[in-house]
């Protein structure tokens, strides 16, 4: 899995018991899932469709820095499926998984529209060819 | 189930297709888990442990206005099990469920702490009591 | 009264004196009176024009969770006036009182529009009407 | 009187009919209020009190450039009354007007403190003095 | 040099070491440049093209209030070079400096456009010409 | 250049002429020096002291997703100095560049601390050293 974007855990970013707040943690995930999914499929027209169960393992506290982890688990038609781990980044401790995030890429309507990939593609390759 | 929070979907909660961003409505559902949580078992160090799949039926546009619904589905000893789901104020239309999400109440040292409940309470009756 | 909306007092929430922060708790109720009047008028143009006087009876602290209520004073032609209490969900002190707030629904040119309404409406009817 | 802080009418600041939203500008009136009283009290925990009524005049629009207006109305024993004006800063028309803005210095226990002051103060004698 | 909008740093402008978090500062810095240099320049579409060096001479914490300022360092054709300091407003102490912050008035197609100003004119004095 | 963290421009990033506002790129900035330094130092209280001239090549508009680089240019004793580009992560087009950020270790005290560092680490082997 790759680790690409990192955070800082701020004072706005904490629960009122001084954790990091679940919410602005998948708030994260989904922004990550995103945006990679936009440059795989080169749509920037692709939502989250599904994510399946989240185990919160562990907390992070202010101050904490954490990276946020991508995999790619399949490619389908209009759509890719994609696996999630958020980890401290000093100690590596696991902090939130997700198996499962399945994105869909849509056409101007707002239709599933076929993406044409069917492997991981690296930016500079593509920049390379033309 | 009883909805309560509601929101009007504004510019910063849109994602760059101008559709209510999925982290953002993670983020609300969460917080709203969490101060229902907080309120039934009367411990306000009360977090998010688990979710299961979570299935984004449709999505709202800016102006909507949504409200969030919880349910209890059981009392454990230091959990509660809630079950969620976000609709369109003004349609009903059904934007996200999740079945169930599992918040546990902690002690001071950050270890699961029974909480005694079995059934729903009104704040209503608890200050009556008194 | 009915109240709806509630809200987790969180870091992002309080002023330097880490109470709530003034300012955030008319913002919240800005849009609470906003959506409502929304609902009622059946006109997403709706907006604040006039509040009465505030008085700022309690304070809430980090971790408290309080809930926004609204009733309606009177309809108008093109306006509603409602009446909001703020107050803590746990302990029911009021933090709050705002005795008229008058918005007005507007047509695509920025006037007021005469919206009809002459009682409370509950979507269920509006729904079951169709 | 005197117009210090300024504001640029930013997406995030606009409600979902793309105009100011009232909240955010009664937000930004309440801190300014804050700063000024802390400013002429030298009591850095000063709260707002009571605000008299609001007449939202006109609105602003995206990339709008708004200055915010602060005069002293009487100074009381533990209390400052502000009036405030808020107008578009290339035009000066007005868009909201207060009358009446106590702000109210406490001590650490939460209590109204003599703050001592009976004029505007500053700060640059203040530190020509010492 | 002028100094007009303030700021009381709350909570969510704190880096975890919970002194002003300098990315904020700089937030800060830019809007008050771009607001002065659209006022003078009267062209919305000004935007931020270089900044000089900057030294962050001391940081400030929660509760304090600081003041921006900026002057006009010269007129170019389509630029405006300005100056800013950030000082702590209770003790005039300087947070950070920058000597030169170009900005350039674009025209609709994002071009340099000219925008004859020479020196710093007043709104006050536009208003009565007209 | 390592380029790690990603965002994408959402609505509340943007300046009221639709492109990214220049305060949000610089905040995005100053984080990602912040944590980078923190992680090689190992210490948490790492602040920013200074920013060489800063250079706004270009611009990037709503949806468009970026990534921010890192380098290290050197280790001094308290200290170590890095340097950042921003690009358009699809065309790799850039967007800012700054030579030199000057990040300061302190101690509890708040001055300079020595952190022994001489050269970039990898937290995979420092936890396979433990």
């Amino acid at each position: 899995m790759n680790f690409h974007t990192r955070k800082w855990i701020k004072p706005q970013d904490l629960n009122p018991n001084q954790t990091l707040f679940g919410g602005r943690l998948l708030e994260w995930i989904d922004e990550e899932c995103a945006l990679y999914s936009i440059i795989q499929l080169e749509n920037p027209k692709t939502v989250t469709k599904y994510m399946s169960e989240i185990d919160f393992r562990s907390s992070a506290k202010q101050g904490d820095i954490i990276e946020i982890g991508i995999e790619v688990v399949k490619f389908g038609t209009a759509s890719i499926t994609l696996k999630s781990e958020v980890r401290n980044k000093m100690t590596r401790e696991s902090i939130i998984t997700i198996d499962k995030i399945v994105m869909v890429a849509l056409d101007e309507h707002g239709k599933p529209k076929p993406h044409g990939k069917t492997k991981v593609e690296f930016v500079k390759d593509r920049l390379a060819d033309k």
